[in-house]
């Protein structure tokens, strides 16, 4: 699967921040009190439950940012679906920073993965459909690029990063513009040629108001499914259609089932269960 | 309740933060194209569910770090239960950076307010018994802070903050020390007297080795409630009894019969589920 | 005119690093040694050429981060069009800050005029044509909001922010992805449905090998008059029409009489001239 | 040439920052879509015009701050005469990372390759005359450090690296002072032993004034060619005399006629023009 | 001895910090102007007196952080007692950047040396008794982690780290919660089951009071022997007896002789002398 | 007396990074738990030694950007020389805040004042005598520009900044230039205008070699009396004449009866004892 690039220089400064958040001003008082220097270890990076992988060169960065004298042997990568039980990557180096690292590691990768397990779930939901799975603004502050990584890797598609690369016009904006009409107008005489029009309507009527004026997309708000197979309808192609609105992978293939084009979940990012990943070291 | 005090001088940098995330280079293209300038607005941030509130001053930071002419009247505060519907607080400003501080303070809000309304679930359960409703640090990357802050105002109490600020001697610490006396000795003679000390056991043996060497708690990895019980009554007092171990609130009831001093639940800060919690325009 | 909101949470922190760079580790020897304490000063920032207004904010902060007791009134904001001589705010406080900010304030407001300005002359060179001046991701590291911002304030349109918001397939592209029809549906299959794509053709016959495979604008890269013209005859309306390379606001006229639809020019901010700004004390 | 040390340490952050603002949350949505993972590129960093290299670490730092795995090979360094079409550096390395580097690296050394392509003409333009050619502190914001390097790396000279490193009175400093005299008299009280004082004058009387005082340099300010040479012959070498005001290339060979010791433009860094540099991608 | 580990990811951006506050924006005038491109070096980093080693890996990322080419070997590492004219390390690589992060390296190494050398000092000459030496939170802003562990190389133990990592009880915090017994109470109701509690006393009376409540430690603040004999009498092992006030390790002996467990003093982090050490240059 | 300004600008990141420090995650654990809401406090910041006062504004910083609602009147200012027990502030405000401010705005005061209060010591030690007492680059990593403030308010003069401010040759640099000739000349040809060089000799016999050369001061490095003297006369007035090497105030005046210009203290910075001083709570 083609999952996007994810520089060291984008996720670097994230996993520095996480780990000074966890070692305080005083790094690890268990490891340096009870571990001898000099000690080794070797251990698994473990899925406890089966899922999609992402964020595993993430949480192979705290341990090397720690310290680079730890090794990480990836066995399975961002993208790959893996068994209850899998080892994912292997670590070796001295048993004081890859205990000290272990937390901050996993933190990111239980998180990423269970983004990417759920969205694939969904994906897999809505197979033989058209309709693609989405992410949302909805997202962990701090973390955004990394759970949106986490959606593709997972097969779903990105929506907006942020409020500067495309135009979402919902009601409340609207209202401020003093009408549909205005509001569209307004966003094609401001934007450049290269960001697209997105407006948000809540009833069938609304839609038609819409339909008249043209935009790149329709966000279908909290409709029925009848009426989202009616917007389906209207819309004919038109432009693309996306039905939003407290969905959750359970509920998607019903949605996918009324023609639209993109169904998006906030829940992917905002509630979803983290994948159960655990390091498990040799012993003997 | 004693909420304890956030200071701004904490949290501010990371609202700041994830104001950026969302603005990135451009700023809100939206709200800049289709709102006119000199648009006020009146709003309320809303529970969209019954909760605890959490987060309220962080979610009124997004407002007024982004513009300092947006005011935000707190209604109920942080530590407050309030019904499905509630106000929580009225934002009132120019209409272009309500709208786009909007996801953002949200964001927060919404996580937080989970946090505690789920912490707060789990401490009534216990209600009545000796048990507190304790988070680990399998937190968010970047927001332990908050989320600690947030089990605070559900009525919950924190376990360490970090790996500096307490000796938790784990399997992997006991393996490489070379076993459990080695390990309590080491970590005895390193740490300062302000420091205290626990150790996870998995079985009644390891807690039986564990009860001379002394420790000012112990953490109940992962056992059945009759080990739980059994272990509780070998300790007798003579250190705090930890349970852990993929509890929900759910489960804590039963865990808490057993006579544990405290309860821990990763849950509380890795898959917790958002409270919803919108922002409501006033119109006309 | 419509200039975007350009929130100080964005430009601050850059204003603050301009003023540390001028500053440096002792601040203004000079003030501190000749100018008394108690010494409070009246200026004026005005313009020694004509000009369009931007960055007038920007600078203002320069003074209000340096001591709050600086006041700035505000004569002509961005957006304006000044002649020479005119005053574009008034700036009064104590003496030692007002003349340790000039500097930085002037270097942010001298290159954000001398943008607004050059725009504007290109916006005007093309009156009556439909084509729209757009500048590049050429820009001034660091700067590039701002710079896009002045742009904006000149009149023009932006192009991409940077390489998330928008695809753009070049020639090296195309080459990495084996063929132009390979390029472009690669970029369909992997982009979201709010991200558009724009191919970059140097010429008639890429033109149209691209046509039959669609793309939301077309770049002409380096075309002669001849070539623009026939191009915008191929394309017919099907996709956006962009000319770029090695225009300066001289020669935009000529190129928006093909019929293009963006005429886009790195010259906007990489080889600039600097509006010649400054500040006048009063005296007496 | 001896082109001053620019250490990593001092740069780098100046080069991350602007990779971070081309790259955005989502990294390089082109490359990462139409180019396929493992495609390797060897490309040259060419001058399309002739002139003086500058920045050309810099610009490699782009390239292995984003991806260590992509090699620079320098052919021309900074200080070196090149000719149009000269390949200043070879990269090699996979596709995609040295494609979403390009427009940084390039935006850099196209910067400073200008800067330092000026300085040159100028220093050449005075060849046989004493005078040295500065620049100011009308820099970029945020690159003052790199544009004076570039300065050095042309031959020229630096001037004063912020207001903390030298005292330069300036006509509102001695209105303020009370007068030339008090305005000396206090900087030389004030001032270290390491640390020059000039005074910056605007007529042959003020420079009488100035002469009895005593100072180690005098700024003798938008002087005609006359006013010049009068001043030069009544300093007499007892202090050093530098030209400014408004001057370019072009125009310093008669103002170094004059006899001044120093000539500082800040044109260089404020409106230069750019090398055309760019990166070109063998193909095969 | 047990000298915790200081990983890199917490010192690091410290040292970049001190050196970037030495090169200032210009970098070393002085090497760069004096000495040739191509000359290297080889020298010793000595201690002048005798002492305590600690912070020898600071010191040597400085030289490393300037410039990877220079390499450093240890020969006495931290926690190592070495003689007058001792040497430490030995650093090799290119003139000038050894030159220039000199003087960044020895002001770190000379103060934390400073300070293990202190602490040792009392540390010996509590020898033979069960007191233990402590430091305050009267360390130097921004350097607090590692003067702690310089006490620590010195054999000392450390306090708290800050303010959130063990209650300490001090006479104002008393007056606020209306009397010692409500302090302590609403303490003990406060925090986590991880967290000691400290509370200060100045007299006997506020002893007594304080030893029905129960507390992890009590600090006996400025009392004469006499009274901390009696004080531990009294306490008689009830909680950690700790002697604070104006001590210096010249006052240390007597001291511990009256029984306390731990006996703190600020001065060792605020008033210490450093460690003279020195770079020799090998010659020839 | 001339104290220069220290810009809010300049020191409010390190007062903010000295709050994160003791703050930690989690805040003031004690404050929080122990003084209820809404007490409020007044106090005063008193010396307990007599000496002069500096940093004033950065401990008044360290209170007012934890809590703006905390109020600091300043009753002696930096510069003042204040008795033992003299009130130099009153704070007034919340006391949580208050509390938790403490300690970081004494670690700053205490050690600033300390500062001050040893150069006035030294400065009046050699009053009648044309010696002016100085800095060095011994100062504490992170510190340099509050510590070189508080030398100026103790009276002294200050020595480069850092490295990048001034030329000064040590006895490496001449080694490594080949010999004394060859650094002062290369010197000479590289800097600026702007710029002083300053050469460090041994010997007398060093001296004689550099006076032909010429340069704007000398460092007579661990001279005896006796070289000082012979040094000064044979300097004559051609340079400035800077002693150095292991003073402290108690051995200056002999030094500055030798005549020279400036006698630079590392002591002042490296080893000085804080000034006590304490926040005395109103009780009642």
């Amino acid at each position: 699967m083609n999952v996007p690039t994810l520089y060291p220089a984008l996720f670097e400064p994230i996993v520095r921040g996480a780990l000074a958040e966890d070692l305080g001003r005083a790094g690890d008082a268990t490891s340096d009190a009870v571990v001898p220097i000099g000690v080794r270890t070797r251990a698994a990076i473990a899925a406890r439950r089966e899922g999609r992988v992402a964020g595993l060169d993430v949480a192979a960065a705290a341990f090397r940012l720690l310290d680079p004298a730890i090794s990480v042997h990836v066995e399975q990568g961002d993208g790959s679906d893996v068994a209850a039980g899998a080892t994912l990557a292997v670590i070796e180096g001295p048993a004081r920073p890859v205990l000290s690292a272990e937390r901050t590691a996993l933190n990111f990768l239980g998180r990423l993965c269970g983004i990417a397990t759920a969205t694939r779930t969904a994906v897999r939901a809505v197979e033989g459909l058209p309709a693609r799975i989405a992410c949302t603004r909805k997202t962990t502050p701090g973390l955004r690029a990394l759970e949106k990584y986490a959606v593709r890797a997972g097969g779903g598609t990105n929506h907006r990063f942020g409020l500067d690369d495309g135009v979402l016009i919902k009601d409340n904006h609207i209202v401020a513009a003093g009408g549909i009409e205005a509001a569209v107008r307004r966003a094609r005489d401001a934007v450049g040629h290269m960001m697209k029009i997105e407006v948000e309507v809540d009833t069938i009527d609304q839609l038609r108001q819409l339909l008249p004026l043209g935009a790149d997309a329709v966000l279908l708000d909290n409709m029925s499914l009848d009426e989202l197979r009616e917007a389906v309808g209207l819309v004919d192609g038109r432009m693309a259609t996306e039905a939003s609105g407290g969905l959750t992978p359970d509920t998607v293939r019903a949605v996918a089932e009324t023609g639209v084009d993109i169904i998006s979940l906030g829940w992917l990012t905002h509630s979803v269960t983290v994948l159960d990943v655990g390091l498990d070291f040799e012993t003997g």
